[in-house]
């Protein structure tokens, strides 16, 4: 990838770690692409030609697998009484594809291990989950994030821990057990 | 500390590290306090001397602020129909208290960020909780490790990300949203 465009993937390489600062020192709320772009010293036409949106330059920054959109919408839509077999299996399909594992794994452990992409989460999970998946579904904040805390749990214990019989249990057997402890979390 | 015995330290670190090895390579099962002593080049006598048993030596090399007796203690005394709060106020017992709250913040982190540690986990789970949890209260395994994982989430989410309003509830609003959940999973 480095060898074919160099300046062009050394200026997006840029914007990423001045986003990373930016989201870091100003919080997400106070984080703009003009500040991104004047601390890359680029136009923010061309972070906008790279990323879009502020939300997706921060999905970039963060290295997410899948959009907060995307996330909030297959936990929003369908029927409420099926809201947690839902997500689990949502996760476990996630968690399955080969292209996203790599993804949610390297993301686990360097939330785990750095305290700025630490940081970069909490803002993350506060603004673009719990905030718009709270008020869609009029739940309480603290209950979705207990449910996050579920979420988190289920991708340590099985994919990074690897304790069994958690990591060899079947897609069906995981939502068994898990589902109705999201559908607790998700009833008000 | 390292100023004052340097070669006693020295010892120390060496036995931990030949243990970190002996229960990667082997295993829980398959490593014995003398092939530690044999690889840390000690008598094994001095590995029992400086730790006891293979437990002991188990939970200094992941560096366990608690030791699994303690933990299984915990859970399987007292009334089986208030395990789930009894679980959740020590699990955040042991995190409010600084001197064990650095240790478990270190050993999320390993755990997340470093796979030898995470077998080392996985091995420790499976042979010092889980087994002798699951047959003291007549539970399938499988139960257990989602308690487990619902344990590791809110370490995650209430202490690493410290995402809101999770990181400032009370101990008590913790243990309502929470102990439902792992009164569910200690319920076969």
């Amino acid at each position: 990838m480095a060898g074919r465009r160099p300046g062009q993937t050394q200026t997006r390489a840029d914007i990423l770690a001045a986003a990373r600062n930016q989201f870091g020192r100003r919080g997400y709320d106070g984080a703009t692409i003009r500040g991104i772009a004047a601390e890359a010293g680029v136009n923010p036409a061309l972070v906008h030609h790279f990323f879009g949106s502020k939300e997706q330059v921060f999905v970039a920054a963060l290295n997410l697998p899948v959009t907060p959109a995307a996330i909030t919408e297959a936990i929003t839509q369908g029927p409420r009484d099926q809201i947690g077999e839902r997500v689990v299996r949502l996760f476990l399909g996630l968690w399955s594809a080969p292209e996203t594992r790599q993804s949610f794994l390297a993301l686990v452990r360097s939330v785990a291990g750095n305290e700025q992409i630490a940081s970069l989460m909490r803002q993350f999970l506060e603004h673009a989950v719990v905030g718009p998946v709270s008020a869609a579904l009029d739940l309480p904040p603290l209950r979705l994030t207990g449910a996050a805390s579920q979420a988190f749990g289920l991708a340590m214990a099985r994919y990074v821990i690897q304790v069994e019989p958690l990591a060899s249990a079947t897609d069906d057997e995981v939502v068994a057990l898990v589902a109705p402890v999201l559908q607790y979390y998700f009833t008000p």
